[in-house]
């Protein structure tokens, strides 16, 4: 069967433009420097986020890995929102390798209150563990998809060189959430001291993402990705469809937001679902079936069946996730398919 | 100056029979297991906790790490209410240490609902860190010295027994609880799985915790004992007075909670001075000084020039703690400095 | 210009074959499992290793790194013999990752003896580390990639099933093994619990590695592989020219180790200039060169003027390695550059 | 029965003047900083030392996890010969607490060739951890109690300051090198950065062990003695009995190491039972009796069920270790024992 896949935007193909980039790709061994096209690709992503510098990693797991051992030390307590990903998807990897405390704060649309932010930045006291880094998500992938606005993530910057922190973006998907917003990338990334964004999910690239910041921050950066494992060789053929990704695909994400807002406005007519509509920013929608009185992962599976591919977000609500391979049409016959399980 | 000290039970000092019993102990090198004196107090502490096995250790903060280490591994996610003071007082020794994830839940006066631990316990999946360990505190020290009873207790533990994860308490104030709830120890300890409490602090011996739980757990934990170096040599010395304090202290904690209330209910009657009455369970008296208009640092500081030693609890309360060093009168001195100051 | 590059096998380059594999290759998001190249690349290493299940990993790293946490528990310890790669070139991942300690042995022609790892086996004792696992290498990189016969590994594999201990192979370059031994590579795998060999070096796949061992052993592998970040979504595109190395590039490591002794034997002819012949199993070659009274990193200079490029080995030799990138006549002219150098 | 007990000199018994200290101690809370005594024993060690502050812990593991944890980073490698206790007897707490990784070295009498130790620091490159400590001990325990002089020491200390590494001593026994050498403990001690030392063994204190080293040090070390739990509350009792370690006890350890000189000629004229007497600096003294014919074990059990208490060192020879509670009729008793065992 032909599926709809709204998993997640991280089943993207790569497109036939990377493929050929990949084919002409120039190779070396990126450990001795040797790859030209990781190289380019860290320095247009690096220019992109404007930021010193970039590394190419495998993924988004292992840069914001990264990035919170190379921003820490051990034993230090880092805040984060508490349905971030880094937090809740990321194995606790924070924890058992990065042996780092995680301040977990409630947030509004993704991002805590300033004022939670500074109460939980530790005094000195001998039974205190130091507060050693902040870290924030754009968009939030929890809070459905919602872009944080530049004018927000300033705020925290302030206060974070103020106590003398550094500020770190999980910008998986921050295209995404500049698309929305209607700005350059930068514009955002200029108000964190080091941000990680995907070059897979909505981008299209098979694999790899980016964490950029300082020369001094990247230069460790890379010495921890060697130690995780993360130093791969001829990785030009990765680069080479990263440079397409960030080159050709950032503009096309309006597509996908607008098959998002397509898909919300037209699911929360139905007998029972409800979306919120305002909360609809970028390329996922998290949808309420409970008054459909379906359970969830029966309703997932029921999709399933016909064609359908989701997954649940909560014991009451399916996450919907729009991306390259789904098309306007992709998106009434979800409806559809939607429509005729719970009539 | 002569200083009615309330800032913690923590600053008891050894009743004379403790003295006594330090100097007639019969002594031995306990990494051999030839201290009869710390055998005797081990034993007698497992017997009072109701379970198999019990570890003497120098601090309720190894006891807890200990504990930590023993029922879990690294990369584990450990649920805890959110200001309990594994979490916040204990310099992220479980992070640091112990590696695992601290999984924060708000509480209700100290105790999170059984509804958010269980939603809390992560489910099978390949981004998820695996929860290995429910804390719970009993009194529980931020909310108050709020007491804990064992139905509320046994809810989790049934939970937990369910699910296939321990169930440690951090019961560094226990004696106090079971004092307030008009119980034995036991039926609060035997719900959960192991439990630490301290020899010092009200029961005032100078130093010493115990950690107590099965036969097993307490083999592992003697390890990492030894790993941490609390594998002290001849802490016959320090279980002499422990002894003591599980002998004879416990029944006087009352007069600390009798104390404590007397407190509270004296320093209510100042003008805008508010303590919840019906909060004072045990020997800590959280005072809110927020409508005296009085800068907490600077009132802390003037109960100091005028022989009162407490500490903030945040920006608008004070932590009173009653113990053996504070007698009725201290208490009625200490409502007339107060009274004084605001005045 | 275009240089002889001999510093290691990881700069080779994919074969145009390998391209075209990456081209043609059905892709999906490997972490749902839908990647169906990586799945065959998986299962085909599987088996050929002669175990029951493989993961593919972005590096030899994170493959030697993830086996010493799937073995292990932190704080045990792991032997390994003492210029072992994962204990010398890994950046103390074993330590800051695995939290193990490294007991290192003195090993003849890269393997320790069976006696010295039976009496490095920890005792039970309070005092001590239990012993989680044994590591050994094969072919051994420092040792100047020499081939360790099946015999001798079995022995240890006696040793570590009789006290309970898993046994991992690093096998970056275990084809090179089998191929000088002539044997088929389960015939070498057969002695071990886990093994790691590379895709990338001799085999010329751009990027990739494998991880062989229990379906068991490989599900904790692959949650290991989430947390460090190795997770990869289209890993497909690496996969293709993985499997291509797997069915087409084993036989041809014969070239490389020709080559290799043609270079030994023809610089050990040169004045000053030695290498232990009998050593020269595979595709690498270390040559000393202290009796020229030539500065180590002076002559490594030089040659890369005059086009060869090598690493230093240590300050008194070089480490060439053979590669499908260096010819009979490069082999030929590297002897003539380093003639012209030390005549 | 009344043992002879040459297990260790951890066994020694606090003498009485120790308990008239304990019970006259002025007593506080150590964490606020309040007990005076524990003030005065640190001002004495640190004083005694030679280094700016002191810091009592409840044992000298502790001190030196700490001392690591406080010189390190994790991920960092430190130099240790291999044999040393921490290495060796610390329950591997510096891999798994402190998540450094050992590079152990050869020792010649208990200290690592200067050269190996310079050859062994790390240079710069993505590979390879940093080095960032070297530890040495001394007297150096299984080597036989051997004391390594000032000069051999500087040695290091020039080279660790050359490279910009700390050096830690663990001086467990150091007391026992300066009373051998015939110099101020200080002598020593003014060539490393930190020093553990312990108030029991020979100085026959029942608990506690001193770390010193620079303020700033020290003020790091305070907060990982609390994140571990060595943070002790009225720890006067302890400290008192320190005082007296330290006053009074550093001068008789010469009678220990008389005795050690006559247990070791007196053993070494039995048949089949060899001392290397040149070896016998201080209090320990390993016996060979693999010329007896004896498993040691069996002798070491045939020992106990006549009076005389000793541990196997390995599987060759016994450890006898002198100290205040064995008198030279023990030690003559001790020698009739096993001259009649092996008869």
């Amino acid at each position: 069967m032909e599926y709809i896949d709204m998993r997640s935007d991280t089943v993207t193909l790569p497109v036939p433009e990377m493929m050929s980039a990949i084919l002409d790709a120039k190779l070396g061994d990126d450990v001795y420097g040797d790859d030209v096209t990781v190289n380019d690709l860290e320095s247009k992503a690096a220019a992109k986020m404007g930021k010193e510098a970039a590394l190419l990693v495998p993924t988004g797991t292992m840069g914001n890995l990264i990035a919170v051992m190379a921003h820490t030390t051990p034993g230090q307590e880092v805040i984060l929102e508490e349905n971030c990903h880094i937090y809740l998807y990321e194995v606790g990897g924070i924890a058992r390798v990065a042996a780092v405390q995680a301040k977990t704060l409630r947030g509004v649309n993704g991002l805590p209150t300033i004022n939670d932010i500074e109460s939980s930045i530790r005094q000195e006291n001998i039974h205190f563990p130091e507060t050693g880094l902040i870290c924030i998500e754009n968009t939030h992938n929890m809070a459905g998809g919602i872009a944080i606005p530049p004018s927000k993530i300033k705020e925290i910057y302030d206060l974070s060189r103020a106590k003398g922190l550094p500020l770190h973006l999980d910008g998986a998907r921050v295209f995404n959430a500049a698309n929305y917003l209607n700005i350059d990338v930068a514009d955002i990334t200029c108000y964190v001291d080091s941000v990680m964004f995907c070059l897979s999910k909505g981008l299209s690239a098979p694999v790899g993402s980016i964490l950029a910041g300082t020369k001094e921050f990247i230069g460790r950066a890379r010495k921890y990705r060697k130690m995780l494992g993360g130093g791969m060789r001829q990785a030009g053929i990765i680069a080479a469809a990263g440079i397409v990704a960030l080159d050709k695909m950032t503009d096309r994400l309006e597509e996908d937001h607008s098959n998002a807002m397509l898909l919300a406005i037209e699911m929360n007519k139905l007998q029972g679902v409800s979306v919120e509509l305002d909360k609809i920013h970028t390329n996922i929608v998290n949808i309420d079936f409970y008054e459909t009185g379906y359970d969830i992962n029966q309703l997932v599976s029921k999709m399933k069946e016909k064609g359908l591919l989701v997954n649940p977000r909560n014991e009451r609500a399916i996450r919907f996730v729009t991306h390259i391979g789904v098309k306007r049409k992709d998106i009434l016959k979800a409806v559809e398919i939607t429509g005729d399980i719970i009539a």
